[in-house]
């Protein structure tokens, strides 16, 4: 399946086969589809919680409003960030060349570790575009998603022992879809969401199609 | 190009041809991709600034420790979030359901309003899902992107005329490469990424391949 057409035909499922299951390759395609997803410096800011054991979707489903994709999908995975991401960055800068290593290994503690603002914000930007990429690739293997932010962050760490250093601040349910999603509820317009050179300027209109 | 190859093949680019348009309908496949990312409740709670004049790329430059990139890429999308899009649902909700415009548009303000930090997480979120889908889409159309936070926030707003509820979260340069990527620093294995199940529980090992 082309990029394109995995955009387009990727939409929030929310109903799916509570008895089906994913074979190792394809957790790891998907895992393989997360970590290659780009991160700030290559931090890998990310942790993800791959869930296929009913009981822990059970629980985690309770922690999400009952929603019923929790449970049923084949893998809720939980997407949780790494807060102290920027104190080690050896391991993920082990094969750069010595000048940058010796640079950004001053500078990413710096950037990060005076701004918990942006830290945080890194982390959601980490998950979310591991996500993407899970929920595209998810696609192309003939499953569909829908990526959520209706849980109980404390609770979801309690039932998964995350420590604080790595809030989940994202979850994503994938599997096979019993009921397709519904119809759009509303797409804005072009004009509503893309601005060129300047904020308010609009010279490009137009929808997109709704489905 | 498949979904697979995009993911494996997309890198950080910083040398791009400073000579290279993106024509109407490339810039418009673009949007697309942005556009069609999930979004909490279909918030749709972000908006691109295409910036295409070498002018005000110029001044992004200056505004972002004076990465080339910024001024050499065909085109510099700031992606600001929307931190009102709760206040407005009746446009973003126009063809659900009558029940579920109800119940939505009485959630959405309740559930974000009372929040400041899971309302900016969202953004810095749904920013995230559209890039990866732009980065993604560019790639399959033979270009190449690099994401950025390296920026200063404050100066970009002014440069493009950002409100304060549209901060800049993310910046994105798409063009055509003069110079591959550099090799990667440094991916982390599986196991340090990835738990099954529970944090700390690590039953998959092993690590990708680095390119």
């Amino acid at each position: 399946m082309n990029v394109k057409e995995a955009i387009r035909s990727r939409r929030s499922v929310k109903c799916f086969d509570p008895e089906h299951r994913l074979s190792d390759e394809e957790l790891h395609e998907l895992i393989e589809a997360g970590m290659l997803a780009p991160t700030s410096f290559n931090m890998q800011n990310f942790h993800f919680v791959f869930c296929t054991d009913k009981e822990v979707q059970a629980k985690l489903r309770a922690a999400s409003w009952n929603q019923a994709q929790v449970e049923e999908a084949s893998v809720t995975i939980v997407l949780a960030g790494d807060l102290k991401a920027y104190e080690n960055s050896e391991r993920y800068l082990r094969n750069a060349p010595e000048d940058v290593r010796d640079m950004f290994g001053k500078m990413i503690p710096e950037f990060y570790g005076s701004n918990p603002t942006l830290n945080r914000d890194e982390a959601c930007r980490s998950v979310s575009f591991a996500a993407e990429n899970m929920m595209l690739r998810a696609k192309e293997m003939g499953l569909d998603s829908c990526p959520m932010i209706g849980f109980d962050p404390a609770k979801v760490s309690e039932i998964l022992g995350l420590d604080g250093n790595h809030p989940p601040l994202l979850m994503l349910t994938i599997g096979k879809a019993l009921k397709p999603a519904r119809p759009r509820m509303g797409l804005l317009s072009i004009q509503e969401v893309v601005s060129v050179n300047k904020f308010g300027n609009h010279p490009i209109t137009g929808e997109l199609p709704e489905d």
